[in-house]
């Protein structure tokens, strides 16, 4: 087995190396979502073969119908475990321009209220978090000749747009992506000493309904008493989807959610999460929902019914005695453990059309579907990645759930069939997608060492 | 007392003299909401104060700070009472002209399935409905040499356009136009062999509401759970508006509300109205609201509350998972009887503010109020005019609700304190505000009768 504490002792001697080399990724204006900067993508891309190139992966520039893709791979002989690290080099757009104080594609090292801060658009997300990884294989390679485990790196230039290049890549190129495990860096610390593993992502439902109740809008003079409102209709509907202790009331819509297991809800009670100033910053003023669950809980490992919009009838400036023909509501359910979303959308279906009063009519909308994913506990990779975590932090990393989803999971989970450990070193405050993003100069630094500890733990992986 | 039978055979050998003024009248494109037209606005007033002054009026145009008005007296020494007739020379715009089958401002008599048919734009909508009273007025005075009672004739040139000089011509003029009751020929009878006057007008309260749970949208992913939905309050806040029988739940909505007196039901329910096909050709399949009511009842004779508008969150093509900030519905009642406003207005803030959950706030903006105006059945002036219809249509006058309401009368009645009769030969089928609009001739001519006999009983009026 190799000595992780050489490997530790080289990335700490490479620091001023790599940030030169964060610098130069950093300066290409990699912005996926503007087509005026289509050759800057691929000079990001290329920059990045490059690098993995020069330390000795098998990297290529792949196309794709839009931004390009980079796969590259380092097998070892007898390496028993092979995982695919994911990142993107792609950016969002920098504006307001005028709100950064420094130039956005010139990375600055400042100081900050925990120690330095590498300022620039992208350094916090993904190009300062990817390049953690690629500098802990470097490390590895250049002190102990060979990496731990083997390792295909695939970056993406389409994150910030949606990635519509990925299934199709997928498609092509399934036999040469799959691996036992995803790694994926694109996620943050719970604070800035208390590194996480993100273990949970809810899964998603999307609904639009239409009641409709009449041939054309009435007047509620001439109509008003036995025209059947859609409107009210749909209210009506809307009130049943949640019982009076907050909990959804479509029937089945629980099964397959897990109470919490006992150590992580000890985990995240000793967390003093700061519940009144989460929900004050959104100017809520009281927590909602499920009785007896803390916001943590609610928003991590708890489903939900939300209504997203709602119309009908006139919405102008002024009034209208109008009753409308129809009115529409965009319901999403998020899921957890393993709730079966097609399931859901047809108890859910089928529960508002049997609550339709005589007169009204419904129709429903698919806006998609996708289950929740879930890491289990007991995931041997998952306990050597924490251990690596926490040799590295000295603290017990957290084992997080995310209350949205990130699609590059699923993706893994369905095209490629593998699990991701969702690992990074990004805070809350790095300013993603705002002026003046950063990362922390020990995120990068820690982080770096972070990886380098996890590849060899994960050589234990049997 | 004068020899009625002399006036109506003046009536009958006058007709065709008749039908040349009202196409002269016609052939005048007074459209009120086209500022292109205002000086043929101008012309039409002229015309009518002409016709006026002609048979005997002291008649006058009168400048407001849109279109004029016209307003014409004659009191004859030694009558008892006083009435004001209202009418409206404004007409709406013809288009879409391509559907005009002849000119709409060159009035052509054609045959149609009740006989023949006065083809203009405003020959139902209100030139021809108008000019029935002024000649039954002409026969009088040339058969008789006076009118039965006293008669103030106001014509307004801006009730296609919100009549927005008519309360600062009632605040300048009060004196001028105060009488013992208003006469007002905008509506229609039952069908074309049943005469109607509509004694009840539904009032209206206008509300809009907004819900408030965050200072900000959010993210559903982020805050779906602890977040209180502002959409789901609103929803729960509309459905508890109506309980399970169809009536309004607010607390005191129907003190004021009587029950339908036995002899109007009676009538009511004689009528045959087809409800089915009512229903059916707004593409409504039920009638809803209120139980064990019919629906004429329910329109003419019972309160609503109805849901105009709501709106909330993302409602654009395709799904955002946002909860958003707030959420905001139109809300109106219509009101019957006695019921009071301010006091509905006041117990609605009340109800829905005692309703609403912790963590939510809820504004209220104020559209508007009017009571709902009924000519009591015990009238004698109703009694009057009743029995001069029955004469003229050898048929009991039906005592019609409408659901909506007429601005005018109410008006009449806040400004001036004079309750209005609301006699009309209008039909269903005439068209008004379309193309190829049309007033029976047997409307006109029998509508000009029945006013003759109206102004003859309330010389009656003790």
């Amino acid at each position: 087995m190799s000595d992780i504490n050489d490997v530790l002792a080289r990335i700490d001697g490479n620091l001023d190396a790599s940030l030169k080399r964060l610098s130069e990724f950093l300066a290409i204006p990699s912005i996926s979502t503007d087509s005026a900067f289509k050759a800057e993508c691929r000079r990001a891309a290329q920059w990045a073969a490059d690098e993995l190139s020069a330390i000795g992966f098998e990297a290529r520039v792949a196309d794709t119908q839009g931004h390009p893709m980079v796969v590259a791979h380092r097998k070892p002989k007898g390496a028993t475990r092979h995982v695919l690290f994911y990142g993107h080099y792609d950016v969002q757009p920098p504006d307001p321009l005028d709100l950064w104080t420094t130039p956005p594609f010139e990375a600055r090292l400042q100081d900050g209220p925990r120690g330095k801060q590498i300022v620039a658009r992208g350094s916090s997300d993904d190009k300062g978090q990817l390049l953690t990884f690629i500098e802990a294989a470097r490390a590895f390679i250049e002190t102990e000749g060979e990496l731990p485990v083997a390792v295909t790196v695939l970056l993406e230039g389409e994150e910030e747009s949606g990635s519509p290049s990925l299934k199709p890549f997928f498609d092509a190129n399934k036999d040469e992506l799959k691996a036992d495990l995803a790694l994926v860096c694109d996620t943050g610390m719970w604070d800035a000493t208390t590194p996480a593993v993100t273990t949970r992502l809810r899964g998603l439902v999307g609904e639009e309904i239409t009641v409709t109740t009449a041939g054309r809008d009435l007047h509620s003079g001439m109509y008003g008493g036995p025209a059947l409102n859609p409107i009210k209709v749909l209210a009506n509907l809307i009130a049943t989807l949640h019982d009076t202790d907050g909990r959804v009331a479509v029937p089945g819509f629980y099964d397959g959610v897990e109470e919490l297991p006992d150590a992580i809800a000890t985990q995240w009670r000793g967390l003093g999460f700061d519940e009144k100033g989460f929900l004050g910053e959104a100017g809520l003023s009281v927590a909602s929902g499920e009785q007896n669950r803390s916001v943590l809980e609610k928003i991590w490992a708890r489903p939900t019914c939300e209504i997203n919009g709602v119309f009908g009838g006139y919405t102008g400036e002024g009034f209208k005695t109008v009753i409308p023909a129809g009115a529409s509501a965009k319901i999403s359910f998020r899921l957890v453990g393993k709730q079966d979303p097609l399931k859901i959308r047809n108890a859910f279906r089928t529960y508002l059309t049997e609550k339709l009063p005589a007169g009204a009519k419904i129709a429903f909308h698919d806006h998609g579907a996708s289950a929740a994913l879930e890491l289990s506990a007991d995931s041997p990779a998952l306990a050597l990645a924490a251990r690596g975590l926490q040799d590295e932090w000295d603290k017990e990393p957290l084992l997080m759930g995310s209350g949205g989803s990130i699609p590059i999971v699923g993706a893994f989970k369905r095209e490629l069939g593998m699990d991701t450990l969702l690992i990074g070193f990004a805070l809350d405050d790095d300013r993603i997608h705002s002026p003046n993003e950063k990362y922390e100069l020990s995120s990068f630094h820690k982080g770096t060492r972070s990886w380098a500890r996890i590849l060899a733990r994960l050589a234990e992986w049997r």
